[in-house]
């Protein structure tokens, strides 16, 4: 311990301050949001916008990841007396991949008791929100999704298409309540996990962001992955899978949930294999549902389970270009054709149930069987494997579990619709968590374009959540620079695809930025933009002064044709003579002027 | 011109050889495209791919920028026996913005006496094309466009959705020649600028794009300049505007236009300007017109012409949140509100098509009102404007020039479909030609991508030209690194366009791509890739050796989790078995299996 730098990226964002909004029925919930202030030339109040930072970004919070973060929920769970504190598995040297000595990453200093429901009881939001109770998370998610939307209610046109979702002017606590009862969103929340803040991930919400983080056996430390963490948060990650391999997987992911404000989904089957020495064919029921046990103690807010590769479905995938490319779907396939059975994901998957109602770890059905390359897009394989996903979320939602279901993967443009309704038509328009989709396979180390053109498309068709791809796709492992511009180009498409839908406060940001832009208040472009350290930087390379920060033009067009400047003219001639004088004066110019048409 | 290296980047990219086919027609046509061989092990023959690089990439190829390229068409042009040359404008000290002595960046040394129609004649493809004749620059494009179609025709499925654009399974010359005569596509061609490849710009035909350079009064240089045309051609810019301002821009064009194998465009406006001191009211037609002919003669193949701002639309502007954010469309508009009446370019466009017919400079009439943000989307200036440049481009196609027609800009997802469509219904299925759209204004630093994003969508709803945007857009002017991430941004986007459109070859890049990838041919990956650099960099960061460039696996998921090792795993075996025997062994298996339905 005395060896590592236990430091993260901590402080706050550019001109911005995290400010919290109380509840009014759960009047001791706080929910963070981020304030920017605007130059005070602007005379606009504060943007506000939503944060996934957790406390890194207050200068006002003590941070130390070897203490972990405050346990914010802890309160809530205990109030509700349906789960109680005991002693927990034991951890054995095969969950840390037999790492010893100084390979092996140091526990977590502070050890809680995990903590399960008691007999027989769910303790799932999904069980609450059907027996119609309100829960805290459930008020929380309210408040942190209606940020700004009463203030702008009336400003706003909702002119978007939302191909059939319904997003309301405000959401209310009851709505929320409403969409998890139904299973069209979840929040993931394991009550192993009270450090994280409530969010939801669902069609009518704001589309969120997953950010993927982990080593593998080749590369990657505990710091550097808790880091990696707080960095994704800190530009928007809503999520964060750890999909560590190798070694130290169990004391690294400790360190990571207990100072993550975010949710953390993990693919148990990948400690499994682990547990196995990589052997798929050596897997078994046993070994897996201890991973799980392991997991849910731990505190991970979602598992995705690759129960859908059904083996009937192993051949329709031998003549594809790129195979199977998901790992879990391959090993799985693996292991079943080995076995010549069905997997034991599919066989037990009501036990599996059982666990994630106990810890209310939310489930992604992992596609086994996506495709990985344009030419395997929307096959036969990729379809009877989203069916069959639909056929187990109906078991998981009968347990009261929250599930979403995962999506493609590399989709070409005029192929992503269908993935969606499809999705719809099968999952009971359960959350949609895709991939991308990559709309071609020509550009690796600029994946994160290929796939942000497809999420910004599919996010607006309807998929709540949309996992980043980063520069590094197919190549290698992301570094800390990877994920700053996975997130930030996810962050575009998701809100891209939010404005697309009609939300109703989505373009607020936009439309700050764009008065920012036209009256020159540099500042305030840079600070309300999603990544203020690169605008300000690359604003700088030409223009570093101060001076240059007032400036009414910038090096692109110099001062001489900058549109802006004609434009304020523009304005200020017709001010002085008076817009519908202007105007008037204009028709009545005789045979060079058309008539004035309302077309638009 | 003694202090001045006169280099630019050369040398093929990595596996790559420029070839060349032959005319039928026109035997003496040698249309260059570009061979990338795979590895021995892939069995496959060399994936052609479209080469817009020019002579840069040939390694037999003596390059030296202060003789410029070989004159390819002179001999065609000259053949014609429609044109002649003749003395030729008088060079001024205000061509170069008064620069002087040491500022005054060199003549480009070798003077050809420009060229022009006889008395009368039109010298337009268009022209020629309605007359019924197929040119050498017809059949150029044809064989250009048609790579690999041929010998791919059988192979592919063309399952795209075409919103109404017709690509035939192969391009004819006669093909070329229809669409050219229709006005649904251009070949920009000034007969000034014989060292340019010819190239087609139309619906029907591969999405194309362009990159913007150009100094400004801030900064940049001539070699510079000319270098970033190189750098742009050679990672896929398929025309170039040289968006300069300032002093020395008379000469610095004409060192790009002698060197430049894309062809060129500009908007003579921002020149003019420098010509009356930056005083927009000070422009007159006489100064306009002499700067159409100066440029004319130096070989520039597109003039944008902002003729469509009307000035009944300004007031139209005057609400909007970001007001004119074209260049030229402001200055236009202060113009036209300074001395109340409409534009010279709208009283003169009749004499602007005249000089244009006579050296075959295409129209690119330039979307002056294009919305600048999120919330001037759509509005009835943006469209008012469009219907002007409808009956504008009605008047170019009565002289025989060749138009395009610009479009936006900044929009949102759902709103750009309606600016496909409308284009196509008022402007006569003249090639649109957009910039971006982005589809939202708060990310600066990464405009390339919240606008590939968008110009990959319109290029899909029937885009023919897709106007680059980089990194540094809204703050500055690009380098070299953002010009290069702008191409292969907007390549992605374009070939993402193709492909969804059903292009009949589009896709065997991307098939190729994952064959190798599937194959661990890692060294194929990065030579098929739009930037075999960065992959191959990017994969180098983690696994460096040589060795790993047969390494069937990456450093994302270590040897263990591979799954396209396993999926070779399970194509082994089922090749052992025989698929058949397999599926069947399923069918037959109990109820634990399902029966395999055949959806896909």
């Amino acid at each position: 311990m005395k060896d590592l730098t236990l430091t993260v990226t901590t402080g706050p964002l550019p001109a911005s301050r995290r400010v919290w909004h109380a509840g009014e029925r759960h009047p001791d919930i706080h929910v963070p949001m981020r304030e920017i202030d605007l130059h005070p030339t602007a005379g606009e109040p504060p943007v506000t916008v939503y944060d996934s930072s957790g406390p890194y970004t207050d200068p006002e919070a003590e941070i130390a990841i070897d203490r972990g973060l405050p346990r914010l929920r802890e309160a809530w769970i205990a109030a509700r007396g349906d789960s109680e504190t005991y002693g927990g598995r034991h951890v054995q040297s095969a969950d840390n991949g037999f790492a010893e000595g100084a390979r092996l990453v140091p526990e977590f200093p502070v050890h809680n008791a995990p903590r399960r429901a008691t007999q027989g009881r769910a303790v799932t939001q999904m069980a609450y929100a059907r027996a119609g109770i309100v829960t805290p998370e459930m008020e929380f998610v309210a408040i942190r999704e209606n940020l700004g939307r009463k203030a702008q209610a009336e400003a706003l046109t909702r002119d978007g298409e939302s191909f059939g979702a319904a997003i309301p002017d405000v959401i209310t606590p009851e709505f929320v309540r409403d969409e998890i009862a139904r299973g069209r969103a979840i929040i993931p929340a394991n009550i192993n996990h009270p450090e994280a803040e409530p969010m939801a991930i669902g069609r009518n919400f704001l589309v969120k962001i997953n950010a993927n983080i982990g080593n593998s056996a080749v590369t990657s430390s505990m710091v550097e992955e808790v880091e990696k963490m707080v960095w994704a948060t800190r530009w928007g990650a809503d999520t964060v899978m750890d999909l560590s391999t190798g070694r130290n997987i169990h004391n690294i992911r400790d360190w990571i949930l207990r100072n993550s404000p975010v949710p953390i989904g993990t693919v148990p089957l990948y400690q499994a294999l682990e547990k196995v020495g990589g052997i798929a064919e050596d897997l078994t029921w046993e070994v897996f549902r201890d991973t799980l046990i392991e997991q849910a103690e731990q505190g991970v807010d979602y598992f995705t389970i690759h129960a859908g590769v059904r083996l009937h479905m192993i051949p329709m995938t031998v003549n594809r270009v790129t195979g199977i490319v998901s790992r879990g779907g391959s090993i799985m396939a693996k292991w079943c054709l080995h076995h010549h059975r069905e997997s034991f994901l599919y066989e037990h998957f009501e036990e599996i149930c059982e666990i994630a109602r106990a810890y209310d770890v939310s489930f992604s059905l992992g596609d086994g069987l996506r495709p990985g390359s344009i030419a395997d897009a929307n096959d036969q394989a990729q379809f009877a494997e989203l069916e069959s996903l639909g056929e187990l979320m109906q078991i998981a939602w009968a347990c009261d579990c929250q599930v979403m279901i995962e999506g493609p993967g590399h989709v070409p443009m005029h192929k992503i619709k269908a993935n969606m309704d499809k999705q719809l038509e099968v999952c009971g328009e359960a959350p949609f968590y895709t991939l991308g989709p990559l709309t071609t396979d020509i550009a690796p180390g600029y994946d994160h374009i290929t796939s942000g053109i497809g999420a910004a498309m599919i996010g607006w068709f309807g998929t709540a959540m949309l996992c980043y791809v980063t520069p590094k796709e197919h190549l290698g492992l992301p570094d800390r620079d990877d994920v700053k511009v996975g997130v930030i180009t996810y962050k575009i498409a998701a809100h891209a695809a939010d404005m697309a839908k009609g939300h109703p406060a989505a373009q607020i940001r936009d439309d700050a930025l764009s008065r920012a832009r036209f009256e020159f208040r540099w500042e305030d472009q840079f600070n309300l933009s999603l990544d203020p350290e690169t605008a300000r930087s690359m604003h700088d390379e030409t223009l570093p002064k101060e001076a240059h920060k007032v400036a009414h033009f910038c090096s692109m067009c110099g001062p001489k044709f900058c549109s802006m400047r004609i434009s304020h003219d523009i304005r200020a001639e017709a001010q002085k003579e008076g817009m519908a004088r202007m105007a008037e004066k204009f028709r009545e110019g005789g045979e060079l002027y058309v008539p004035l048409e309302d077309k638009a």
